[in-house]
């Protein structure tokens, strides 16, 4: 029997009735006048979550993989050398796209667990007195590692060498949950999904683009067309959108952007550090190395030596028809990861952390049952603030 | 922001994905040759879930209040003394439309907490040499206190007295979810409602006629025309059938089937004893007085002197966005109740107990936090069985 | 395959996308404070679309049937008189139920395809001085023959007698579609169900009351429980209510108002006289032998001698996979009745025009392939607005 | 208010409810043992449908575009000569991607209405030979002009050529619509998208791929990433797949090879030809040039002139809510298209017709009302079969 049990994993996240309501729309011509005020709100509404106002915002039928080769694709040349850290799967995965595209990656290596290495960066950039390098990326959040790095130190430390480069980001587990500000800190490229923050199914890669990326689109580009800005900006969608996601993408911005980004974040914030309470109870700790790089979107949990982290996963979907997330690359096997991004309670997460209990004592690890959900419990008590009424 | 917390309710349950769908139909004609076949394959699906092998089902678009009327009306007639016991909220509302249709209710009191007196029925059929009580009504499963009473037992003294009365089984909040034997126990007349154990909303009165109670309508009957299961039965249905409801009805079935009810009585069971492995270790004892009167659908938990227990469901509503059910009647304020039938997991049940214990926490119970869970988890994980893959 | 062909029977209607998704909602506790707004809102909606300043409104969990026994058993007593016509199927169902429940109706028979016989009424009115008819019963639109009658006259006529009956209307296939005035008309109890004018699925049964019919409850009624109007104004809901539906009414009478009562009258008729003017074009009668009695809801109409007209209806299911509604009772093989009521469109009545044009000329009747369709499309483009922008 | 009117575009097509249901599922760990059961049989479906025994089928979350860039990407090199015609929107598009991708597109012109110049094409294949030319590309179903072109003849021209060039098909408005035999035709790259045939939203991009286009990878490629073919066939998705999109398919692709798809093209061609007959009683003329080449996906129809069709398409929109096509590219205001792919119906063909009749009618243009409409009818009637029951 296909149960109701929340899913876990740091996306595609729980999708609220209203969002999958609105994205199951009967069939509308994209080329009719009912179209763009629907394409135009969700345009608008990515643009006050990723806090852009004078940028451009392009949603591509694809996923946020889709989007980092727009971003790519679109602002540099061959050959254009890039710099980028390495310190989880997600930021490898990025780098070898730039790679496969041809580009000149200047990798600065990171333990997995880390954030971005600003002060590795800010040499790298510092160094680069003929400004060599076109790009820096930077992945906001790591959903393999459950690390949010400061996207924030790195726009200073490129003003500080006062270096051009474009700044792009990967904010696909992390816009729409945890503080983004894209115009403050001179983000040019920003890189999110449908189907982690704006609680949408996967099928939307979502760029945000300032004016200063536009300008190097003129002169720049790799081969493209499919993710091509261009005609993505030209006025008239290149192929056939899929509609009924943009339609639940102006509803799920309208969502965030009601409930105000600050109480969103706030709100991700309170569920996550439940969920980092019952971490500590287990005595495990989780793989972002200092709190500063905890992710309030995912949490990794670095699990004993001489179990593989990976039979929790297996286990608790076999036995309890729950997700959780999986080690992956480096942390195979090391890790486990909640997910608790989206639409995500108090109870949900409360239930997530009693599965994660029992199928870690099925598996032999003494982390007491009860003992994570007596110290989140203690914690959303302490925290709670009455829920708005459900509008059905 | 409207979450997806389920609810805790003794019906209506949280439903199912696939029963939703195949209740959100577009419209269909009726009186068209489509519908039959989903007709008839809801109605054998009941009474295959009814144990009911020679007997017939009815469809109203009504609740299982609707369903009590329709048992009275049809085969009893004005002034007919009819046994039933006063143990719970249920059972006493039947009585009072049994007396709103000038029906002449003997009636047993008994402890809300208790079952349906066996005994008490016996001295008085046994008592009625001449036969003048004409009906037997029992609460199968009393929602209000979380007691499951003995049908069979109550069948067992109409056959020692030899007694011809009909017997009349409110089976609204266990139809479907714990062990029901129409043919086995001689119920006459089965009634049941679409929200609880078949998944469904509310909104079908379910009815199941055995050959001695389409006998009995021959020569009896109370004013009636809407719920007149004449016209039911004469194979038009003599109204606009809900046929989205009746079609979920067919899927409904279908899953219980599919899954055999032995193993759905029996996840069930698991389910409820978990809750009560909770409240167990709360310190707190069910409102049913005996173990062998506790239900497996609904556990209504007696909290301390000096607190209201509503105030526990108002506070977790408030509070948590999670619904309990709370006392009724000669237990309002006494009791809480925790719904646990239908398509409840262990990892939904966990996140319901989890939330009781902080809802009564801030209300200054002295419960343990995570101490329930605890209890639950051992006893679910105990008993676990790999959950079929979802079909999504 | 099963096909999106709309439907064109009297009812149930095709339902709108938006509403679909307002029914099919998760669980909601209806002892929680998120029904209660719900609640009031279909309530005042409903409101709204009977004209009813000073009444209430109450839905049952049923059908437009239940809503005639709700109001026949809650304001009359056993024996008393009532005054009905007999000129349709569902005038006569109405009367059967008066029977039934050991009312004495006095019958006034007319033709079907007449409408109420106001001056037969008026006679009857006038001559029961000592008043022992305590209620008329006027079907408003008899769904079987498409004649909708002149409720406003029969008040004046129980006001030229100055009679104090009870007005009783069945608005089942009117209200929500064509001109009801509850207060203007003096309507003390108005029926109607769910699955017409106000486009859901079948299962509610709605009833306005005037205020003088809540005073005739004080002092009368019938046996009665599952209907049993006081339980429903007592301000708690005595038994589940189908939330999933009532929020549907609070979506449909928010999409009915916005559009403006006067405005969905005038959407009724234009696609109404476009159908008939393909009966004309065909060289048929609708059986309302007056145009003054034509439904804008429902044309019934009269095909040649010699052929049966069920034939129509079940060939055009078979054939071409479309509904349209058989002669019922009197009229049954003399007529088939197009339902043009809901949200139905010029687009929608053409293809339902086109089918029975193919399916009559499959059955040999020489009404002209595409005769009626230009016909309706003339009237239709002469009297088009543009439409509204879909907003998904 | 938003109308149940269908759409007539070329695509998206109107979702049948099955499909709705089966894409509109709660969140699924794509990582969990429950997916891949989902996505094999979406694969394998659609390899049925495809007519493909020995290929592999990659489904990306995009377009029928990113299935162009896929096909071209993963198995050409810089520079690598590719033969193409250009007659037609979509045909253009192609050519315009392989130019920006670096190609060098041999282009063949041929007028606008025109199929593949399947003479021209041998003469270059027979003429090249040192095999430059790398690709084939052909356009099966040109959206544009409601051509389709004769695989099976330029697969002839190339073996007679004994070319070994791949031969790349967009079938994205063919596939699952009319014939289309990967095996038999020897195509090697197969292209379509969710939208046409396969009635599902826009999202999936279906690539069908030979195992000699799965050979030609070894050793060429573009830079690409996201469309990396080679990760797709990796035995694990590359990134986050649209779950919901991929049941949907699995869907679909079991419900045409239930009818069959030998019933899905007569089917098609069934409608398709009562619309061409309506355009004959109006006196137009398909754009395709010959009756071999029409499509039975869709019909441009060719406008007087001294009539801008695109006024049709808005006018028909802006006051019947009805989307028809408009002409693109060379034929721009000459044309206006009526798609009737997917799960159309003679009688949603016929609301169609009829719209178009009122719509041209109001801007001047003498068509006479029901004049196409009657052409339509009588060719419906003589070839009607039974519909199958709908099961809801």
């Amino acid at each position: 029997m296909a149960s109701q049990n929340p899913v876990f994993i740091p996306g595609p996240t729980n999708i609220p009735e209203v969002i999958r309501h609105a994205c199951d729309i009967p069939t509308m011509d994209h080329r009719s006048a009912d179209f763009p005020p629907i394409f135009d709100k969700a345009k608008s509404g990515v643009k006050a979550v990723l806090g852009s106002a004078t940028g451009e915002v392009v949603l591509f039928p694809a996923t946020g993989t889709g989007g980092w080769e727009a971003a790519i694709t679109n602002t540099l040349s061959p050959g254009d050398k890039v710099l980028a850290a390495r310190h989880g799967m997600f930021s490898q995965k990025w780098i070898d796209m730039c790679q496969r595209h041809g580009l000149d990656v200047h990798i600065i290596e990171a333990p997995w667990g880390e954030g971005v290495p600003v002060a590795a960066f800010a040499e790298a950039l510092a160094a680069d007195t003929t400004h060599g390098i076109k790009a820096v990326l930077v992945t906001h959040n790591e959903t393999a590692t459950g690390v949010t790095s400061d996207v924030a130190a790195v726009r200073a430390a490129m003003d500080a060498a006062g270096h051009p480069a474009l700044l792009m980001v990967d904010g696909v587990s992390s816009i729409g949950s945890i503080p983004f500000k894209m115009e403050d800190w001179g983000v040019d490229l920003a890189v999110a999904g449908s189907q982690k923050g704006f609680m949408l199914p996967a099928g939307l890669a979502i760029v945000g683009i300032s004016q200063k990326a536009l300008a190097a689109m003129e002169t720049n580009g790799l081969p493209r067309c499919f993710f091509d800005l261009r005609d993505m900006l030209s006025g008239v969608y290149p192929y056939t959108p899929p509609v009924g996601m943009i339609h639940g993408l102006s509803v799920a911005t309208d969502m965030l952007l009601s409930e105000g980004m600050e109480a969103v974040y706030a709100r991700h914030h309170r569920i996550a550090e439940g969920v980092r309470k019952a971490v500590a109870a287990w005595g495990f700790s989780p793989c972002a190395v200092t709190p500063a790089l905890y992710s309030d979107t995912v949490t990794a949990i670095v699990t004993p030596e001489g179990i593989d982290a990976g039979r929790i996963v297996t286990h608790a979907a076999d036995t309890y028809g729950v997700a959780f997330g999986a080690g992956l690359g480096a942390v195979a096997g090391k890790v486990f990861r909640i997910g608790h991004l989206g639409q995500m309670t108090d109870v949900m997460a409360l239930a997530g952390i009693a599965t994660a209990e029992m199928a870690m004592a099925d598996l032999g690890l003494d982390v007491g049952l009860g003992r994570g959900v007596a110290a989140a419990q203690d914690y959303y008590r302490s925290t709670h603030a009455a829920p708005a009424r459900a509008a059905a």
